[in-house]
């Protein structure tokens, strides 16, 4: 142990995205990092950095979101779990708060991100906040013909939102696919990759329901992504149907 | 066609009643009957009754909660769909409306009725106004073991409120179990049977509940039901864990 050593700490964190702003920490709102930092300061009487896995957009849930911050000295894990809990809104839980290895973190050590994209293409209410409506029914045979196109090492710049100023458009998409769920009439669609782009799961999930619903042929999804311009691509799906299901990292007990 | 004929339609309907009365129509309170007669009545100028397969408590949700109502001609099926939910809040949706046979009665004809009750046993958010946060992590084998005595036909008056006033205590039980969810922590109590008392359920999880967290031995349930007296069960759940999931009627096509 050196002088300068710090303990850190991993969050499982949950988020219903419906009434926040996101994730990065903003001025004028409510941000779920913003609101954890916040949190920690009140118990803890320092503010650390909460560093995401990666940033999700306002309106965009999490079920396996991961964080961590450094501390000068250890906590007692179990209170300062229960204390975050009691003190953050009802929209953010912290599931799982546990001392990591000093070199863990968040952000550069995932390897994959897991987003589902549910939708239903009957009427509902219990699950509406966390799923898209989709009218009238898409054939969801194209669309996982064409998600089966999407698989591989590309630049994903016709999917990526023309404001955002990340440079480096290339991603490696290691499955994508539209999956029937136990009820009928709902579905999701899971995709994982080592990153995403700004806007890219939506853009990717509006696109294929635009095959879906006979608009585009799935072979024409090569020419969009060859076009690396995102006017070639579909309308972004609502955020509300968003989650950021998990992120994986290369030692499981981390 | 007799002068006197009417039509009979029937409603699969899905409800989130954390803001609502219950089923059963109200004077003072917003309850899920009162909501799709006044919003019938808005599209037909008619207020027609609508009879529920059965009632929900307060705060009890629904995913296949069936009702039907008569009306004296034929009506645009899909409009009035529509209309009827355009009209309704969001935590109330006609997932599907169809004419049915003009014998069908949504309550004398349900042969069984499912029940789920959802708990965690970790922080949620998402979908936290539909699932218990069970603290201590109760042994789940124990609550099973306990949950196969409750099948069969029997006098159920220990899980019955003590102000209802229904004379027949007596319902067949078909099965009664719990199961762990795909993601873990999350579980959940299914129950069917004929008929249920008021407040049977959330009764029934509270003493499983007190069994799984050792307050109760499983061969104690058999007492307990014996003895015919509130009392002797367990404290009721909270309404929010629980789902009225199915109702099954003798004929598949309605």
């Amino acid at each position: 142990m050196t002088e300068n050593s710090e303990v850190t700490y991993k969050l499982l964190i949950e988020y219903d995205g419906t009434n926040l702003h996101g994730w990065q920490i903003q001025k004028q709102h409510e941000s779920i990092q913003g609101l954890i930092e916040s949190a920690l300061e009140v118990v803890l009487k320092q503010r650390p950095n909460v560093v995401g896995s990666g940033r999700t957009d306002a309106g965009v849930h999490a079920r396996g979101q991961v964080a961590h911050f450094c501390l000068p000295d250890e906590v007692d894990e179990k209170k300062l779990h229960a204390s975050l809990n009691g003190l953050l809104p009802r929209s953010v839980r912290i599931i799982d708060l546990q001392k990591a290895s000093d070199r863990f973190h968040a952000r550069y050590d995932a390897v994959l991100r897991t987003y589902r994209y549910y939708v239903s293409i009957r009427p509902r209410s219990l699950d509406a906040h966390i799923r898209w409506y989709v009218m009238p029914e898409p054939d969801f045979t194209p669309m996982n013909n064409a998600a089966a196109l999407l698989i591989g090492e590309k630049d994903f710049s016709s999917f990526c939102r023309t404001k955002s100023d990340t440079e480096n458009r290339i991603c490696t998409i290691e499955s994508a696919r539209w999956m029937a769920e136990s009820r009928v009439g709902d579905w999701y669609f899971e995709i994982s990759a080592n990153r995403f782009l700004h806007g890219m799961v939506r853009t990717i999930v509006g696109t294929l329901l635009d095959i879906g619903h006979g608009k585009l042929r799935p072979n024409e999804l090569p020419r969009i992504i060859a076009a690396r311009d995102r006017r070639e691509a579909g309308q972004a799906a609502p955020a509300k149907g968003l989650i950021l299901e998990r992120v994986t990292y290369p030692n499981p007990n981390e």
